[in-house]
C-alpha cells in the first residue's frame, strides 16, 4: 500500500534469538485491518527493566502506567498495540490499561507491576481493554524465540518498514546479545524518547544500573533525532535485561569497567534504531547528519543541531537540493545558545562554505550542490565558542510529508 | 508572477498622508529585476523613534546598526532594501551599512545616528553599499506624502501582496493618525518582531514612552503570529512619531490616561499588519485563530498557543480540513507549560470537541469538519489551570510552502 522509504535499509537485520525473550504477534482490531497490530513479549522471571518516557504533559494512559511500573524495576510481559494510542481518552483510557494489565498478569501469571504496555496510533479515540484482553491467550500459545521481524512489523503505524538492530558485547569475557526493535516515522521531536523502542539483552544488569545506561544511550540516540519536532504523547523506550545469558560477574554500577563494551554496543543499537526512524521520516527523501562543534556545552551543541534539524526552511532547502546555507545561519541564530557569528563556519559534504562569519573567498557552489542532490547530506557547523559537540540526525521536508499528514485519519 | 494569497484582503487600505512623513521608492538592483526594491522615508526633524528587533544571535548588519541608533531616540531617514538581507556578510556587511548611512546622512543632511536601515532577502550574499548610495539622490527628489502602497510593495520579498493598516486616535482631544506598512511571509516565528514593520504617527511622543508603547503592542501582535516558527536574522519593527500633528498636551509616560485610545489603536494597527503577514504565509490556504485560555499566565498561554500554531502535524491536518484534535492535545503536551490533561477542553469553530480530558459524549464530527473546510479556522483551547489567556494567529502548512521554499534562490 504505502511505498517503502527510499532511505530504508536493504533488509531487516538477522536478530538472533535471545535467551529469556519470546515473542508473538496477532490482531486486536484496534486500528488496522489485514495486518497484525498486537505484540506480546514474555520475559523470563527475574528480568530487570529500565526506561525513558515522553516528557509530554499530555502523556497517554499506558505511559502513565509504565512510569509507575518502572519503580518496581522488574518485568515479565510487554504488550504493545498499534492503531490507537490510548491518549487523551480520560477515565476509559486508564480502565483499558487496567484491563490489559490484569489479562496479561492472569496469563503468565505474574504481578501486575511486571506487565509493561505501550500503545501507538490515533490520539483521542475511546478504547476498551477487552479486545486486547481477548486476543492475548492465543498470542501466549504462539510465543517463540525468533519472531523479531514480525514483532517490529506489528507495532508500526505510518512506518514503511520494520526496524531492528542487534549487537553483541563481552561482559567480563562472557558474550551477551543486545536486540532492539522500534517504530516511528512522524511526530518525532527532540528532547525525549520520541517513539517506541524496545531493547532486550540477556545480560544480568540490576534495574538501577540499567536505568543509568538507558538514560545515557537514549540521550545520544533517540534524543538526537527529529523528523518534525512534534512530541508524541506515547514516546516510550524500554530496556529489558533477562539475566538468562549471565555467566558474567555481578554488575555494581553503570561506570563498571567491564561494562565498557556493553555501554558502547547498547548505544550503537539505539543509534541504529534512531537512524532507521529518521530514514523512515514521513515523506523523507534525504538522510541528513548534522555535526555541531564549538558549542558552549554538549547540551548547547545538541540544541543548536536540533534547531537546524527542525527548521522547515532548512529542511525544504535540503529537499530541493538547494545549498542555501543562509538558512543554517538563521537556525543557529534562533537556537538561543551561545554562538559567535564572526567565528561561525559551515561545511556541507566536506566542502567549506563559510568561515569566520562570511562566505569563503571564491566559494564554488557546484560541488556542494552535487552533494546536496544525493541521498545522504552531511552538514558540519562550528559555532566558535567552546568545545561542546553533538551529532543530530534528521530528514528533509517534502510534499510527501504533507500528503501523509493532511489526511492521516481518512 | 506569483499568485496572490487566497487569504489576502480585497485591496490595500487607504492610508492618508501623515504630517512629517514623505516616501519614495526606486531600484537598487540588489535582488529584483522589473520592480522597485528600495524605499526611502524622510521624517521631519524632531521625530522620535522606538523599535523591537530580532532576538536572533546571528542578527544582520542593519539590525546591529539599528540597535545602536535606537539609543539616540530620534530619526530623520529610513532606508529599506529588498532582495539581500545583508546578514552573515561579515565585515563587508558592516561596511555596506556605514556607506548607506553616510550617503543618507549627507543627503538631508542629518546626523548618522538618525538614519535607520533594514534589509530583507537572501542571507549570506556579499553586499556593497554603493548601489544603494547611488540610488538615494533620485529617491530624495521623488519624495511625496502619498506613496504608502508603493512603499509597502517595494519592501516585499516572497510576499504576494503589500500590507498596510491605518487608524486614528484622539490624544487630549486632538486627532492623530497611525499608519503602518509591513512585509513578511516566510521565516516567521514566535517570540520576537518577526518581519519588517514600520509604523508612523504624527503624534508627539517622547522616544522612551514610544518604546514602552511599541514593546507592548509588538508583544500582542507580531509576537503572537507564526508561519513556520523560523526566526529571521533581520526582524525589525520600528515606530516613528513625527510630532508634526501635535496640538496635544505633552505626554509624560506610557500609562498616561490620555494615551489610552492611542495605545489601543497602535495595537490595532500592529495586529492588522501581523494578521496580514499570516494571511500571506507561504503556501497558506487557511487563516487560523487559536484562542488559549485557562493557562498559568499570559506568557504560558502564548507559548502553548504558539506550540499549537507551530506544530507541523496540526498545520497539515488543518490544510487537509481534518478535525484531528488529537494533534492539538499533543501540541499542548509538548509546550512545556502547565496544563491539566483531565480538565483540558477544545472547541473548533465553536463546537465542543473535548471536555475534561476526553471526547465530548456523542461527539458529532460533521459540523466541525464543515468549519475546517472553510478559509477561517477557529480553535479554542482551555488548559484548565489558571486565568492566563492569549490569542495566536497562524496558517496551514501546504504543498505551496514546500514549492516556495524547496528552491527559493533559483
Amino acid at each position: 500500500m504505502t511505498k517503502v522509504s527510499p532511505l530504508a535499509p536493504e533488509r531487516f537485520p538477522d536478530l538472533p534469538s535471545l535467551r529469556g525473550v519470546r515473542l508473538a504477534t496477532g490482531t486486536c482490531g484496534l486500528g488496522y485491518k489485514g495486518r497484525n497490530d498486537l505484540m506480546l513479549v514474555e520475559l523470563a522471571p527475574g528480568t530487570a527493566v529500565a526506561g525513558v518516557l515522553t516528557r509530554s504533559l499530555t502523556a497517554s494512559a499506558p505511559v502513565e502506567w509504565v512510569r509507575k511500573a518502572l519503580r518496581g524495576g522488574s518485568a515479565r510481559a510487554l504488550v504493545v498495540n498499534a492503531g490507537n494510542a490510548n491518549a487523551f481518552t480520560g477515565r476509559a483510557g486508564a480502565k483499558a490499561v487496567e484491563r490489559t494489565v490484569e489479562a496479561a498478569a492472569d496469563l503468565f501469571p505474574c504481578r501486575p507491576s511486571t506487565v509493561f504496555l505501550a500503545s501507538t496510533g490515533v490520539i483521542g479515540e475511546p478504547i476498551s481493554g477487552e479486545q486486547i484482553a481477548a486476543a492475548l491467550p492465543a498470542l501466549k500459545g504462539a510465543l517463540r524465540e525468533n519472531a523479531w521481524e514480525e514483532a517490529a512489523a506489528a507495532i508500526m503505524t505510518t512506518d514503511t518498514y520494520p526496524k531492528g538492530a542487534t549487537r553483541t558485547a563481552l561482559i567480563d569475557g562472557v558474550e551477551v546479545t543486545i536486540n532492539g526493535i522500534a517504530k516511528g516515522s512522524g511526530m518525532i521531536g527532540p528532547d525525549m524518547a520520541t517513539m517506541l523502542a524496545f531493547v532486550f539483552t540477556d545480560a544480568a544488569i540490576p534495574a538501577d544500573v540499567l536505568q543509568a545506561l538507558a538514560r545515557r544511550a537514549v540521550d545520544r540516540s533517540f534524543n538526537c533525532i527529529t523528523v518534525d519536532g512534534d512530541t508524541s504523547t506515547s514516546d516510550t523506550a524500554l530496556v529489558f535485561a533477562t539475566a538468562a545469558g549471565a555467566g558474567h560477574r555481578p554488575v555494581g554500577s553503570a561506570g563498571d569497567g567491564h561494562l565498557r563494551q556493553f555501554r558502547r554496543r547498547l548505544e550503537e543499537v539505539m543509534v541504529d534504531l534512531a537512524q532507521q526512524i529518521v530514514r523512515d521520516g514521513e515523506g523523507a527523501t534525504k538522510f541528513v547528519t548534522i555535526t555541531l562543534t564549538g558549542a558552549a556545552s554538549t547540551r548547547a551543541a545538541r540544541r543548536i543541531g536540533l534547531a537546524i534539524g527542525n527548521s522547515p526552511l532548512v529542511k525544504t532547502a535540503i529537499a530541493g537540493g538547494d545549498a542555501n546555507w543562509g538558512r543554517i545561519v538563521m537556525a543557529v541564530g534562533k537556537a538561543g545558545e551561545k554562538a559567535d557569528r564572526d567565528r561561525l563556519s559551515i561545511r556541507i559534504g566536506g566542502c567549506p562554505v563559510a568561515e569566520n562569519g562570511a562566505p569563503v573567498p571564491g566559494y564554488d557552489e557546484e560541488p556542494v550542490a552535487r552533494h546536496m542532490r544525493g541521498r545522504e547530506v552531511d552538514i558540519a557547523v562550528d559555532v566558535g565558542v567552546g568545545r561542546g559537540r553533538a551529532t543530530v540526525w534528521t530528514c528533509d521536508l517534502t510534499h510527501g510529508y504533507i500528503d501523509i499528514n493532511a489526511d492521516y485519519r481518512s
